[in-house]
């Protein structure tokens, strides 16, 4: 058809907040006055609070990747033992970063769409009681599955093991006690459930991590943690601060704690057991059925269909864009993300298309059918007495 | 749910083009440089060939109502007879017009939801040749019914009435042949298919508006077309223009342009057709079934159900704000507006949103049967191969 909004419907980026983009035009204040420092303590307040914890929570001007980086660089010393959990391309993000920093790392593989059992980390702890750290993803983008976040925070707490976890695409789309599990990092990205786009990283840091930061020698200087902190203690930056980002992340803040952290994941965990439940529902094979994340769904292509048709016909018949599987999942799944800004309205959108791209392909499609399933579970969940009645 | 994101699905305002909103940001320039005169010269002439005419296209800084007022003020004198077609609160406005700039209207009623047939048109001109001018709209925003504009314009070619169409609504919407079919005064708006928000409107003006314009009377400062075509034709604006809505405009005539006149109408019709099949699969009455225009189409609320709990429903359950009616229509009709920068997206989610409001009311409704109905329309449009199939 002849109008095609570009929707932005991608695990990272994800849709924008408009109040949020909208603030972003207030840039014109520089970050050592009052302007900006008056700002930025109430930024890291109301992260915090939406972060749910008593530890620190400090900003970093990078992608996720640049906080990964600081969780490895600020808590480890060359050679430290590490056991890295790896089930997709992030987690192979992780062995790279402890290859690049030299540490040792043992890492335990899933096959793409699995998650790594906690058992396996148990073991893991357990015969090699000198690990200094466990590193993996909560939710793994790259698969959509997620990770028994709550076991492995509770096997390290009785272990000098650091807990860090990528929570880039978890924080906001399920529950993460980061306090009560003993989460000793957590980092989370600006461009995911945060609603505004990249160019900030967040991380968690408990008291047990401050410890070891104190011993911890691998070279730091952008990502030095303890002078974010002391700078943070003052209500500004160790460096220059992405004031835009600031400003837009402090409405989105606000926006989300209106809404509530709790309610923001609940709203993900509806809408991707919806997409789950459409897909089986339009006959589709879901790629992680085993242990799926609530941030992002990812869905076989139909057997001898290149996801990347998938893919496109959403791009091409309706400007919607969605994620391909990557590397080399790629032509084999494609993603729907969940986290943040995204309702129900989007996702009625996005399976009505899904079912005409599916049509156009040839497979047999009863349309409406998995927008049947996706009103079916909104409505359970926002009007229960209709569904009773 | 817990994010509702704020969808205007209203017919005026409608929903913006982000290109547009962005381009507001650079408003920091003087409206008597350069900066100006080079974007304003640019601007009438894209409006000139989205409007499809010869004729002059003019730009004032106002609602829709000033330039309903400058197509009075501009081209008659006092007591000049006109013929005013009025069904629906926007024709009432003509006659308050009339009444306020004391012309001698000789005013053709038709019940809300209807349009005013040719025929009588024909009459009230053979019985008045006399009449100045035919004043009415192209849509009746308020009630969703259209005129047949190409007859009611052949009709006044062959008299000395000025045939004046509000086209606020019509514009981008329906075909507008405004040289072929003699419109004399066509007037746009800027919240409707432009696409950015209200503060804008327009007019075409031929030749001969020009020709009684120079013998009419009545009184005229603000809105003296003369002026503003003297300075247009400088490259200026008479008064001080809407700096960030001119830039917007820019925008967003490249974007139309970019599409072309002739598919945005036909965007707009097949969402109209396709939300009227939608309603009636839901066993729901149109209110204007036997004239609709393609702009806004007005449906009904069931028997015994205010039309106000439908759009609360919209907006309290999804965020969404759709409009109600107007006037005495108010609580019997809910209106889904079709014009300018709406989708097949937009729609698939407007109809499984209604949907789901009509189950809660308690009204049987199959989930996805209207959906599927509007899959359907886009399908036949979009991928023919497919429905042959």
């Amino acid at each position: 058809m002849h109008i095609k909004k570009q929707r932005l419907l991608t695990p990272g980026p994800t849709p924008l907040l408009p109040r949020a983009l909208h603030a972003m035009m207030a840039s014109d204040i520089h970050h050592r006055t009052q302007d900006f420092i008056k700002l930025y303590p109430q930024v890291l307040s109301d992260l915090k609070e939406v972060y749910g914890t008593r530890n620190d929570v400090l900003i970093v001007v990078s992608s996720g990747t640049g906080a990964l980086e600081a969780s490895v660089s600020n808590f480890f010393s060359e050679g430290d033992k590490v056991i890295v959990l790896s089930a997709g391309k992030f987690g192979e993000r992780w062995e790279e970063l402890a290859k690049a920093f030299r540490l040792n790392a043992v890492t335990l593989k899933a096959e793409y769409g699995d998650a790594v059992a906690p058992a396996r980390v148990a073991e893991a702890l357990k015969a090699n009681p000198d690990a200094k750290g466990v590193l993996f993803q909560a939710s793994e983008t790259s698969t959509g599955a997620a990770h028994d976040v709550k076991a492995i925070g509770e096997l390290c707490q009785s272990t000098q093991a650091l807990c860090i976890v990528d929570a880039i695409t978890g924080l906001g789309t399920m529950p993460l006690d980061i306090d009560g599990w003993g989460l000793d990092i957590v980092i989370g990205g600006s461009q995911k459930a945060f609603m505004i786009p990249p160019g900030l990283a967040f991380l968690s840091v408990s008291e047990k991590a401050w410890q070891r930061n104190a011993t911890a020698t691998l070279p730091r200087l952008y990502f030095d943690l303890k002078k974010e902190k002391k700078m943070a203690d003052k209500g500004e930056s160790a460096w220059t601060p992405n004031v835009s980002h600031i400003l837009a992340l402090a409405e989105a803040l606000v926006y989300i704690k209106s809404i509530g952290m709790d309610k923001l994941v609940e709203n993900a965990q509806l809408l991707a057991r919806a997409t789950r439940e459409a897909a089986v529902a339009l006959g589709l094979r879901l790629f992680a059925p085993g242990s799926p994340s609530s941030s992002v769904t990812a869905i076989c292509a139909p057997e001898g269909m290149d996801s990347g048709e998938i893919v496109k016909g959403f791009r091409n018949h309706f400007g919607s864009i969605i994620a391909n599987g990557q590397g080399t999942m790629k032509g084999k799944i494609f993603r729907i993300a969940h986290l943040g800004y995204f309702d129900f309205p989007d996702l009625f959108a996005m399976v009505a298309e899904l079912e005409i791209i599916l049509a156009s392909k040839g497979i047999p499609v009863e349309f409406g059918k998995g927008v049947a399933v996706v009103q079916k579970i909104y409505a359970e969940a926002a009007l229960p007495a209709l569904v009773k009645a």
